[in-house]
């Protein structure tokens, strides 16, 4: 079909359409342009990678009229600022990809954006998150500081900690200098560790130069990359202080509710999709980057029980303080507290059997 | 605002726009009517529903000018037949929401769309599907059939067959009289039991009559509101035969090319979203049927580690003995053994280790 044929083509579909059709179509999908200001660098592909994901999508189901042009931690805030870019509207940004954890101190019912020391692995979060309660608990915290946010892709499980040396016993924490934050350093330090909070960048040098004697970070993937295996031998497993790690698709409230319901609807199933999209990624990357590790001389190390024993108490010590200070945080807590109960037995029968069979038997 | 005035707003607004906005618009986002066909009952809520989840996801992202009417099993062809409805052209129907498994007559590689026996988790099934080869590996087959699948919703581990006596050996599996279907009947089969294709509506009837001693359904939730706990005393996990349970949207080939490609984009995200729907809801639903399913007097038992691997090693070489004549199935079944074994380590390390840590903790 010529240039000019199907033009008219489409001028006589046009035509023949009900007058109103067009302001109609044109009114439901406006163009609109915005910034996401990440709270990662583009170094950690897969974190920064779901952002860009996250944009791709919207600009896929809207023909490109709903543009959002990802920013990476630094270029226009910080990345521990993104949730204040959103909200103050001093930056003009309208969405951040960011973890909520970064803003316990705003309020620490956040935490239950991400996930907190001993509570839901990746899948029980999701569902948590989705149908019971857990983003209305959440989304309760982020009306306050006017914005909304809807969940937008999962680490799993975490690697723990790179340490220098092995952890034995409980006495093995006292004066450990441990680069953590977020929910796990408050419980660290009950436990006797000394937490220190150093940006992403500082680690491996801290680590070698024996200014830390441990530090957390993210999953093999992301580890190896910024050579954490050449400053700490040994390598602690599981990362029990942020279970989930389930990141979020922030929004200044106002900007939300300007959008039209089709432009929701579609960001909401881009989130929904960028959960998949990120784990996945990381299921991919992570066994070999662990395979290589461990070849290349990393000495993978569970923590021993009496450890995992002593920080579980202290979790649940540390959150039952903020609980008694903080009724929405108690709400949190005992929704999510809850849930696990309820999710164990089944858990135990059906995917956690499933592994634990499939494992034996190679 | 008033009506009419509202109107000459809209009108002035597509005046001001540019002359070739309007048919532009209607060209990318064309009404659309399609009718789907599941291969589930409307009592079946979860499955059903994720089928009308979908629909629903596609209508509000279009603003209804994509809308797709969901029909139960049986309102146009019976569940089973699906797939055939979509590609031949002799019912009315674009696409369909259908678990792969029921399809390896017609290509055994169509198993790898649902999961295998002793497969993949389905957290790992859907990092295969999307970022290691699965989805081009499965649609290979369905493109012969004039077709194209989506990952469109995972059950995750189900539970295994509820039986009337007690398994304790693998020789109790020896004439058993066993309703399943798909890939789990060739392999009970080598190990002695005596498959039965059976309908849903007819196991209770058939367990209670003797018929049969065994069988296999879905998960609690499921199970409980079809009774199955009256029919037999013991209820076996995990269930290995499907480990993933993932369902698929499928569509006619040439339907889905003629789409938009932001028709294509948001039926993509609608189905992405779609997984974690259908797993987010029956986890939160399988836990509480199982409690009142144990507190009734179901027994719940694992199957013996003998079976299990008896089980295992009738599953290698009835795969094996498929992919000796069929160099797709070969293909898919050495791609899905090297991602299973590569995962296993990491998954060791991370998710496994804070699922057990927790476990024992409490």
């Amino acid at each position: 079909m010529k240039r000019r044929q199907f033009l008219q083509t489409g001028a006589a579909a046009a035509v023949a359409a009900p007058a109103v059709a067009a302001p109609a179509i044109a009114q439901s999908a406006p163009e609109i342009k915005w910034r996401l200001t990440s709270s990662f660098p583009k170094s950690l592909d897969v974190l920064f990678g779901t952002a860009q994901t996250i944009c791709r999508y919207i600009a896929e189901a809207t023909d490109n009229r709903f543009q959002i042009q990802p920013f990476a931690a630094g270029e226009l805030v910080p990345g521990t600022q993104a949730l204040d870019a959103v909200t103050s509207n001093a930056v003009s940004v309208e969405c951040a990809h960011t973890p909520l954890s970064h803003y316990v101190g705003k309020d620490p019912a956040l935490a239950f954006g991400s996930g907190i020391p001993f509570g839901l692995n990746g899948r029980h979060h999701r569902a948590w998150w989705t149908f019971a309660g857990g983003a209305e608990i959440v989304n309760t915290s982020l009306k306050k500081l006017n914005a909304i946010g809807l969940a937008a892709g999962l680490t799993g499980a975490q690697m723990g900690a790179w340490v220098r040396k092995e952890i034995a016993t409980v006495d093995d924490l006292k004066g450990l200098k441990f680069r953590i934050s977020g929910m796990g350093a408050p419980i660290l330090e009950r436990v006797g560790a000394v937490p220190h909070h150093l940006p992403t960048s500082d680690i491996v040098a801290a680590l070698e130069q024996g200014l830390i004697d441990a530090a957390e970070h993210l999953c093999p993937h992301d580890d190896e990359k910024l050579g954490l295996q050449r400053a700490a031998k040994y390598n602690y497993f599981p990362s029990w202080w942020e279970s989930a790690g389930m990141m979020h698709f922030v929004v200044n409230l106002e900007k939300w509710n300007a959008l039209p319901k089709s432009y929701k609807a579609i960001v909401g199933r881009a989130c929904d999709a960028a959960n998949a999209w990120m784990i996945g990624r990381y299921d991919v990357l992570n066994p070999p980057a662990l395979r290589r590790l461990v070849a290349a001389g990393s000495q993978l190390r569970p923590f021993p029980q009496p450890v995992l024993e002593a920080c579980h108490k202290a979790a649940g010590e540390h959150h039952a303080e903020i609980a008694a200070k903080n009724a929405h945080f108690r709400k949190a807590l005992d929704s999510l507290n809850a849930f696990r109960a309820e999710q164990q037995p089944w858990w135990q029968v059906a995917d956690q059997a499933f592994d634990s069979a499939t494992m034996r038997i190679r």
